[in-house]
């Protein structure tokens, strides 16, 4: 008698979802790959969107074309809305249950607000192509209204731009927001001068980039205060509107605000009704199981998984692929030779963050790297890790031709302004969190 | 005395307006350049973004980046809502009136509904990036749709595209459609089959490329049906939806229509009273005076000049373009140097349109050609006319990536779907044709 052939869903196309679906690619499985999304997106360059220096569809990959050589590999997209583990399915928005023997769940994370969920419209942060979008449309609109306005106070409130988070995300926003203006004011604009632009970095603990060594964090605060970021820590934001920022009791009016103020793992721990880390991470074993939900697996950012000192991996683009692929290969021996599934560890390839033009920080754990060298390695691995050689070829290009005129080419205001949707998943009301 | 400084105002950031403005930098006069858009389209590529082949920046460029190396100019993003020719002012949406000496009204045209404004947002026309954004969305989304239902008949409608008019947007599309059909599906999808994608183009009138000669003509309609295309000419379009297209006393249902049928003026000659020719073209003297407006001349798909022959000269970019640098050359002459405006002679550079992968035609006046050179040579003449080096390269690479791999790298579905505006021309109710 034919063995059935097992059914194995991964909720999510991201690094986790798509690693771990490329080596289950012509296994002895039915696999079906969900998201929302019809892309995968490198979101490591997605403030280079924003910025205006790249095209979305640069950093974008149908996941159906990244999955498309491998017949056994469905991919469908739907919007994922809870997990009955008695049935073994997954229900869906608009749409029938789905049945599976083995669950990924592969969500990924969101932008935490810490409570202020309205900020969302007003401070948009950098998970999505829509965020991006939007973003640019408020930087570049801003120019536009501040060069054709006659009320200097008005002209100065639009030419302040603010980034919430002083992290990886919001370093490489201030410092790619500092660099696009003083550039393109002095060529294209006849009414604002480049003093005129003012870009806050700011964040509530005392440091930038608190992941990396202190060293390096200094590094980074001077190259963009040197640039002309002001940047102001140990300062939490107290509210905020389209248009204005509140912090330290002071109030400012602004032309956009970015966030990229820490991170929450999706709903899926809410989906199965599991108790989170902090972070809305939900703990994993070493071998990504979810315990007390045997044949369902989580990883990535919505994850929390120990590492050897006990403390969970770091919510990183890496950790979520080296995961993917792990689980991919571990399934598969699994259903193809019964072999359980091994514990994970992680292999720091290195912890990196750009601050600007000839200026990127990389933390290796014993060493470390920072300046123009760093820079370039940054640069060569973000090209490296890109979606295919016509992504690859296409943004080095534009990058080239960047460093060599200063211009940027994807400074596209939308006719009809993207919007950022109120709430990314409605109605999903968070367990208390433990640790 | 020192003589004041004529300003002049110039309306639209398309071929013929920004090509007027380089004439005119660095000469002795204020030059403003007024867009609703901040950026300039290269349109004749706009197909290409709509089906997925190319990012909206690869084709677009901010109108400030255009013009910004000479400081006598000004851009400014505002929508001109009309022209108070006795004032000598432009009337702008959101601002003060803006005075003029000289006043360049370059407005372009837009797709004609044939009274049928409602039909707008069911079928967007190729004229804006919002518009190819929308075409995208809806072509990629009914993909995803058709491969999730078990309905045959739902997947059926999903999998027609229907694109109105049979000019060159309409082969252009037609055409891009069945490729992207062709070879995503058999790769990408495991639900659908390519049998299943119907592709209609529809004409009103006896034939294709009604502008070109019958050969060529033939030429394009011959290939459309061998690669899938059912053209049905002499029917015009009765009703439409969303999802639903009469024609002939029959309804089909359809996953997308396109329009590309007509273009009619902008609203322009409204602003001054004037009567216009067919398709709202204002008339205008072979020195692009409009009569009884002095100092007002117009130009492009928004005019009506009379040719040699009589008939007004064609609403196509190579006529706006030579135009617009013939009235900045001449426009500097008579300021710098006080001489009268000569007449403008339209040079026919060939008159071209794509029909598929290897096939083009072109047609000369005198000679013609057709087939893979003319698709070679169509290719060749683009990307020379591309914005600049960058974007010259950007899409030949992409080109040459589609023409190897016969993959798209734009197939980006928006998490927020775009929207076309209901009307682009609100409140203005155009005075009766002539002619």
């Amino acid at each position: 008698m034919m063995r059935k052939r097992p059914r194995i869903v991964i909720v999510g196309g991201g690094f986790g979802g798509i690693a771990c679906a490329r080596q289950l690619g012509g296994a002895d499985a039915d696999v079906l790959l969900l998201d929302r999304r019809n892309h995968s997106l490198f979101t490591p360059l997605l403030y280079q969107v924003a910025t205006a220096a790249l095209s979305p569809s640069d950093i974008a990959e149908p996941i159906r074309k990244a999955l498309g050589r491998w017949k056994n590999i469905r991919v469908q997209m739907a919007e994922v809305t809870g997990v009955d583990s008695a049935a073994r399915e997954v229900t869906v928005k608009d749409g029938a249950p789905i049945s599976y023997d083995y669950l990924v769940l592969a969500t990924g994370s969101d932008y935490d607000y810490f409570g202020h969920d309205d900020w969302r419209t007003h401070a948009p942060g950098l998970k999505t192509v829509n965020e991006a979008r939007v973003i640019r449309q408020r930087l570049l609109l801003s120019y536009e209204q501040a060069e054709a306005t006659d009320d200097p106070d008005l002209r100065r409130a639009l030419l302040t731009h603010v980034v919430v988070g002083g992290g990886p995300t919001g370093v490489e926003m201030a410092g790619a927001m500092v660099e696009l203006g003083r550039h393109m004011i002095p060529r294209d604009f006849r009414n604002i001068r480049p003093a005129d632009l003012r870009v806050m970095l700011i964040e509530a603990g005392p440091r930038l980039l608190s992941a990396f060594p202190e060293e390096l964090s200094d590094y980074a605060r001077d190259y963009l205060v040197r640039h002309g970021v002001e940047v102001v820590t140990n300062t939490p934001v107290e509210a905020m509107t389209d248009s204005s920022v509140t912090m330290g009791g002071e109030t400012i009016q602004v032309g956009s605000v970015v966030w990229g103020a820490g991170v929450r793992g999706s709903p899926a721990a809410q989906w199965l009704g599991v108790q989170t880390h902090r972070g809305n991470r939900m703990p994993v074993a070493r071998d990504m199981t979810v315990e007390g939900y045997p044949g369902i697996y989580a990883l990535g950012d919505t994850a929390a998984m120990p590492a050897d000192d006990g403390k969970p991996l770091p919510a990183l683009a890496q950790v979520a692929k080296q995961q993917g692929e792990h689980l991919g290969r571990a399934l598969r021996a699994l259903i193809e030779r019964g072999e359980p599934v091994p514990a994970f560890t992680f292999r720091n390839r290195g912890n990196t963050a750009v601050v600007g033009r000839n200026a990127a920080v990389f933390d290796f754990g014993k060493r470390r790297m920072k300046g123009r060298l760093a820079w370039y390695l940054w640069a060569l691995v973000h090209v490296y890790l890109l979606i295919n050689a016509e992504k690859r070829v296409l943004v080095t290009i534009q990058w080239v031709w960047r460093y060599l005129t200063r211009q940027r080419g994807a400074r596209l205001i939308d006719e009809t302004p993207p919007q950022v949707p109120a709430a990314t998943s409605p109605g999903v009301a968070p367990k208390p969190e433990v640790h």
